[in-house]
């Protein structure tokens, strides 16, 4: 397995853990365990209610550890983390055959499962905190990933702790990307605009939406992604704002947007184009030019200092000026990351601040109900001097020939 | 949109609701949102802390009423859901051209565009609680899909109501499926079977785990279904449980592990499925009969009213006589449905007993840490007078020529 670059920006985890005074946090929800640890619990992903958590002390106040089922111990031998200390709950049967294994990943699992099982997984993150010598401390937990009652499980084994929610402070650490994420997220950008390329190369008089919607997928896979957010709409149906692929076909005129993105290497990508089939009418073209202005003068403000809630107003100003005069919108765009929706969101009412190393999708979606749906929206990243596209294509209308 | 048969079966909801003196239950969950009313909310299911509830009155006791985001309303009118009654919160901008929109789904939208919209999830879900006159009542709540503190917010909003966790009921009403369901589910089995041989139909000398796995999921994907569970491996790798596939490549002697299945229209599979690359040896013979003859077992024993634990004994007791002397497993499969694992567990502690219309993934899996892991799973619904299967493949071991 090379060794890959960190998720977790961990000076950052450290300066926000220093200003709330906390000893230690505890990451509970999927994005969260994987950010901190590299831990990519498949249970956990895929179904609410499975437990995998990663106790993270404070410096100088011991090692990170992760508590997770006997279950999925296999994919912590086999993937790349940077957590070694594992705690496990739960029993599950393996065995062994009449010579020990040779490889590497079979070796450590085997270690693993000869470490003492606890009987669940707030037991062991109790157990994991006592052991840490921290009983009676000040801890934030992701408080998202718990389920009903273990807030007041934890609280009941360890009454002398005190324990804060947590969820804010890890999306407020994840705002600000390392390399190895910004990397990821670039890739997962351009195998969307890929797979918008593919979807497009069927558009013609007749083809579905389901079928381009196929098509976009079947790209999106083939370049190891996995499909998440594939909306796809034709003419009327384009200002549907979370439009899902139907049968409706494709006439000369309609509008087609694409508001979409997979995950790769659980990193999600949110990009928006938007296509005519056909030459596009002077209104729709108009309209169109006002939001990519709109964009354009977004990402000619957005640098470290500046206030978010500025780039919001310049923006929505903007595509007012440029010809949609009754423009408005709640946010013109958020962070992505592991989550399709990462802070900061860029609102009028933030008091957020851009900071080098954010990565945003920003976006100026419009909705004209009954007639189409015009959005552009592209992912960024927040640089010393400004900001560098993580897409290589523009935000032009595509005119799809007849 | 065709109407489509109900997936919620109505009449064990009412039951389950009765024996609990339930005047209303709510679904909080994607899953039990989407299984009561139709409705599946796009925001909910690709992250956790979007809204989404259905409010369902016991019968003489009022409508149900679908409670969600203004930024979803467009997916509610144009998808097949069969609960009238709509309720919002917050705010979304969507604009209007001069003439009013002619489709029956912007003209639906438009429509519940105009009522009135509450401040958040919580408020809004009590406001109808209220409105249906059930201030005062008894209400299961499926605690599972809020966020920490919205339960206690709802009974600070209404403090006469007595709220019960309810997420065990949900469960519970879902293990039978409802045919529109059993429909669904005979789909993704086949899809995923499919997607197998496409796979298969790449092995070769080098081929690798990644490259087997992106013809599966891309036929997985062209049969209109989401990738979710892609579990394979080749030789040692196929004893980790939850694999997940590398660049090992296979060689000549290699057992090929699948424990797989995507979404389609919602609904999960999960299937597992055994080839060797060349032929197999006789040890990988004789294991893979013996956990081949448990699911037989089962399957031959499986029928309405009797009990889960008796099967789960009475496979692993075949496994062992059929050659596995030391087999051991907490399970021998699952429910399954919206969820990947529904009820039962067929567990050697179940206390349930088999009904009719219940879908299960019958499996035996043995892992041999650092050599290979076997693994029939097949997917079955309980007939009246057995069992029939989902599947259009045997569970026998696949050779594939060198």
């Amino acid at each position: 397995m090379p060794p890959d670059g960190k998720l977790l920006n961990e000076s950052r985890l450290h300066e926000k853990m220093a200003a709330l005074k906390l000893d230690a946090v505890v990451a509970t929800s999927p994005e969260n365990v994987t950010y901190s640890s590299g831990f990519w619990a498949l249970p956990q992903w895929i179904r609410r209610g499975p437990q995998t958590y990663v106790l993270w002390p404070a410096p100088e106040r011991g090692e990170p550890e992760i508590i997770t089922s006997t279950g999925t111990l296999d994919l912590i031998a086999d993937q790349p983390i940077w957590v070694e200390k594992v705690r496990r709950y739960g029993d599950f049967h393996i065995d062994q055959g009449p010579e020990p294994p040779r490889d590497a990943v079979s070796l450590r699992l085997l270690e693993m499962l000869r470490s003492e099982s606890h009987r669940d997984a707030i037991e062991a993150l109790a157990v994991a905190i006592g052991k840490a010598g921290l009983a009676r401390s000040r801890i934030g937990i992701d408080e998202i990933g718990l389920m009903p009652g273990q807030f007041g499980a934890l609280e009941a084994l360890l009454p002398d702790a005190t324990f804060i929610p947590a969820t804010s402070l890890f999306r407020d650490v994840r705002a600000v990307k390392t390399e190895e994420e910004i990397t990821r997220l670039g890739i997962v950008a351009q195998i969307a605009e890929r797979s918008i390329a593919a979807a497009l190369d069927l558009a013609e008089e007749g083809s579905s939406e389901v079928e381009l919607a196929r098509a976009f997928h079947v790209q999106t896979v083939r370049d190891d992604a996995l499909p998440v957010l594939g909306c796809i709409g034709f003419g009327e149906r384009s200002a549907l704002m979370n439009v899902q692929p139907s049968d409706r076909t494709l006439r000369l005129g309609d509008v087609i947007r694409f508001d979409v993105g997979g995950r790769y290497r659980h990193y999600r990508a949110d990009i928006a184009r938007i296509a005519t089939f056909g030459e596009a009418s002077k209104q729709v073209r108009d309209l169109h030019h006002a939001l990519l202005s709109g964009i354009e003068r977004a990402c000619e403000m957005i640098r470290p200092g500046v206030r978010v809630a500025d780039v919001h107003d310049a923006t929505v100003e903007t595509v007012r000026r440029e010809g949609i005069r009754h423009y408005r919108r709640n946010h013109v765009g958020h962070g992505i990351g592991l989550d399709g929706y990462d802070a900061p969101s860029l609102t009028a009412s933030s008091e957020e601040v851009f900071e080098e190393n954010m990565v945003l999708s920003v976006e100026t979606p419009y909705y004209e109900i009954g007639r189409f749906g015009l959005q552009v929206e592209d992912m960024v990243v927040v640089r010393r001097d400004g900001v560098e596209r993580l897409m290589t294509t523009s935000g032009d209308l595509v005119v799809v020939p007849q």
